[in-house]
């Protein structure tokens, strides 16, 4: 496949009120937007590093991916996610090399990126998410 | 501080050799070099992606920190490393600040760089390199 750069950084926190002063007032990033979004169960909170996002991940429910990851593991770096050209080949590509794959077809994500996620098992513990900004 | 972009992203691997099929074949990353850094008791392996570098690191001691970090979590992302300015300034803010710092004054790391990486528990759960190429 072709990556073209990191578009973002997925990190679990507790909560985004109290990771913002890290990210502002410590590094000196800018929080630009925080959105929800719903069937990830997360509010997200993103801030942009050269060419590459952070998005903050905060739960909204315990049941959601984020609160099970904050539960077993605390507070840390959830997944990288890479910009592709194209996702749909991207995912068939990865499929046939033996990846195995969390979405099977591509789905909105936040900021309308169209979003699939390759299952840490099969990529050497990397939470892995490929990116097309249609 | 301020924080041009993402220098690297610090992935914790068991072995270099099996890691690297994902990464080159799946992924399309190629690796650029390969280096042994003796005082992290490490081997590491760079890709570029975009403004970014992937640094897969194996142990190359199991009392290292990646020997450790491997032994208790598995493989997986391991740091997120800033590219900053003027590496003493920002360590100095830093500290100023309240954040713990794992290293008191910048070392010598991979590539040339001169590093410094802040303690996770004071930076919500994120391993938290600063570096600068000088």
């Amino acid at each position: 496949m072709q990556i073209s750069h990191i578009e973002h950084i997925g990190i679990a926190v507790r909560s985004i009120e109290e990771s913002l002063p890290y990210y502002q007032e410590v590094l000196g990033l800018k929080c630009y937007g925080i959105e929800e979004v719903k069937d990830q169960k997360v509010r997200t909170a993103f801030f942009q590093a050269g060419q590459t996002k952070l998005e903050l991940l905060e739960s909204t429910d315990p049941d959601g991916a984020i609160g099970k990851f904050i539960e077993k593991r605390g507070e840390g770096i959830h997944h990288i996610a890479f910009a592709v050209k194209e996702i749909e080949s991207a995912l068939e590509e990865a499929r046939s090399k033996g990846i195995r794959l969390i979405d099977e077809s591509p789905r909105l994500g936040a900021e309308g990126l169209h979003i699939a996620f390759l299952h840490p098992k099969s990529t050497h513990g990397v939470l892995t998410e490929l990116c097309e900004n249609k």
